[in-house]
């Protein structure tokens, strides 16, 4: 795919999976572990999120999974931490409503990187700069518990409905929707017109991660 | 004071204020307000430090903080998050252990800009590197609720010591004293040899910050 808009390189969400430390199981190792098994299983993109540790930690993460992701050609996305996607030459970072805002992150990562935001409503949305941010992450699409702070759930009907409102025809802007997305809901999620789906639990706590990512990817058709 | 061996500016330790935000008050204006009492006071460099903070809201402080500290000739320190020093163009970081390597920091920065480290004993600060690292922070010297992570308390005896130990006539590495220190060891603890004392709650948790940094600042003969 081209992308004749912006200096980034093109990407594909479709299925995009965001790492939970404690669901991996605890460390550095683990989140590897699953990593390696989800890109053989075919996730698109992989976020780095640990909302609760400390940056070194973060920053060994970071080391640790950007060669394996770069050698799946999978775009490695940084969770809030600009300093740590600088430090390891991430491929983008995915910031909340929380974080630095989306043209400071874009001003310290230059033109060639992929910004996210997460957007959880119109008024959000609305906000989104086009041009500084690539994609938005919609949701949360069922209430999860890996991210408190996200807000009400949309549910699925929701969510097409505020595609259905805010989505330009003529924009560039990415959607994938995150939250409590699984391989029960990932049809029906995708069908609301979004480029793809987020998944934390679905891979990181299955005793599977490559046939999860596996299943995701039948099941979204990708 | 000239410094011929980094192309660093010269900084003076002698009073240097971390902030604590729910010691200040709990919001920016509380933290803009305690910081400048404390730089009217004559504090010499201030550090933001907001362990519990999302990134949002430091980056909100940090940019109220910015220029008040430039007015004051005083440098801006920002507490971990190179991104928001980077953004806001502040005068330096500081890491403890357990956030990004000060190699890391240094690369991210670049030469112009102050790095400090956190440093509880002799290990640590036989890893400090010379040439990337500014100064150190060294302590507890008695123990604080501020940093719980920060290790067992050095005092003032044991502080000397370490100091006498560690440091190299010959080295440009400055040091500041920190935990718990306050007016009434202020004098002891400077004359341990270290280049300055750094305080929280001495300041922060003052009903008259100016005052109580103009104190500091007698007892220490800055």
């Amino acid at each position: 795919m081209t992308n004749l808009t912006t200096p980034r390189a093109a990407f594909d969400l479709s299925l995009y999976l965001v790492l939970d430390p404690d669901m991996c199981g605890g460390g550095v190792a683990d989140m590897v572990r699953v990593t390696e098994a989800a890109l053989n299983g075919g996730v698109t993109v992989v976020q780095l999120r640990a909302l609760k540790w400390r940056k070194r930690a973060f920053w060994d993460a970071a080391c640790a999974l950007q060669p394996l992701c770069r050698s799946h050609r999978v775009p490695l996305i940084i969770n809030d931490h600009v300093d740590v996607a600088l430090a390891v030459d991430a491929d983008g970072v995915h910031v909340g409503q929380q974080d630095l805002p989306a043209k400071e992150v874009r001003r310290l990562l230059g033109e060639s990187k992929i910004i996210g935001v997460s957007v959880s409503n119109a008024q959000q949305w609305r906000e989104i700069e086009t041009g500084v941010v690539d994609y938005i992450g919609v949701g949360p699409v069922q209430l999860t518990a890996t991210k408190p702070e996200a807000g009400p759930a949309l549910g699925v009907d929701g969510l097409r409905s505020l595609l259905a409102t805010m989505r330009s025809p003529t924009s560039t802007l990415k959607t994938v929707a995150i939250g409590s997305v699984n391989v029960n809901n990932a049809r029906a999620v995708m069908e609301t017109g979004v480029d793809g789906i987020a998944v934390v639990s679905a891979i990181c706590a299955s005793k599977a991660p490559e046939e999860a990512a596996r299943a995701l990817c039948e099941v979204i058709g990708s």
